[in-house]
């Protein structure tokens, strides 16, 4: 089946959103969390987060223009720290209701009934559910001119994972842990190992580790 | 297990590359499909492509200072056209040879054995081997300081996919075509269809659909 952009542009709002949104493949599952200057936390799923480099550890993710990620992108501005925590199988409808509008005032930790964990070292709340947990500093907010939305460049400041998930090699297999991924809008994955391959050389056959 | 940034940056280079790849979640695997104006082809494997917006249709990867995929980025830049294709279980092997170094004359296409196709209306080549195809336009290189890498934001003019995997709501099933997903460097996942949701509201109970 072929579909231009024409044929895109022409379709209903709300199935050109599904659509495209399914088109980048496999999305990454997390939730962001923040708080601002009273202490009011924020939740918010997203399925944007990117790999930008390890050296130093940098992830990004995309800012919509007008979303109810909105509190979650000012409290980053606003503090500069935030979290990353990859959504598991066992509360994945508690993830996906953070992407209601709730008020301000209305916390979505205690709206969807996931536990805010703080640590004294730093400020952003995490989500003691989930087990593979990151504390980020915002290292540079990028506009995209193309569509008005952000690219919110943050440092990592500190990682918790499950230490039998850790390789000796530095793999960390995420994938035990029941992390899930997104399709399109609003279809969770269950993801697997399929295979490990060795390093890519011309001429040399690939070996599964 | 906790990690801190100095932690992190203490860590062997291989071993810190394969921990911080992990740390953003699943990853979505593609081939980016390019040509330069003598009509050589390239393939490289991306493992960052991410959803910018749906109105236009736009998606992202990220370009590394200087890799393997640097031919492909000066195609991209020279014809302004590219291709992701999504990598399916069949060709894992393949897709992860497009990685190794190969000469600019060497067509990744025929080292690894994939084929490339054209389209009468499109520069660039697709894989004929991937069941969900895009042709994309460059619209956009944005610089990213923290790290000197760059973000392609690409504007999508063509798509490819299977009829059956598309919805009546718009919503496109990849995950029925043995479409894979990336964890940190080298890890190649199964996904499958865990559950889907109703878009959430507050005080309205999510449903399965």
């Amino acid at each position: 089946m072929k579909y231009t952009a024409q044929d895109i542009a022409q379709l209903e709002r709300r199935k050109r959103g599904h659509l495209v949104n399914a088109l980048s493949g496999v999305k990454s599952a997390n939730l962001v969390g923040s708080v601002n200057d009273k202490g009011q936390t924020n939740l918010a799923i997203v399925s944007s987060v990117v790999h930008l480099g390890s050296d130093p550890a940098l992830l990004g993710f995309i800012q919509r223009p007008t979303t109810v990620e909105k509190h979650t992108y000012e409290n980053i501005v606003a503090t500069e720290r935030y979290t990353f925590n990859a959504i598991e199988n066992s509360f994945i409808e508690k993830a996906h209701q953070t992407s209601a509008r709730y008020s301000r005032a209305n916390s979505e930790f205690d709206a969807v009934g996931l536990t805010p964990e703080f640590s004294p070292d730093f400020l952003a709340p995490f989500v003691k559910e989930s087990n593979i947990k990151i504390g980020l500093s915002l290292e540079e907010v990028i506009p995209i001119k193309s569509n008005n939305t952000k690219l919110m460049v943050g440092r990592v400041e500190v990682i918790y994972f499950p230490e039998n998930s850790f390789k000796e090699d530095g793999h960390l297999a995420i994938y035990e842990n029941n992390v899930v991924g997104i399709s399109g809008l609003d279809t969770y994955l269950n993801i697997s190992k399929n295979t490990r391959l060795s390093y890519a050389k011309p001429d040399l056959p690939l070996k599964k580790l």
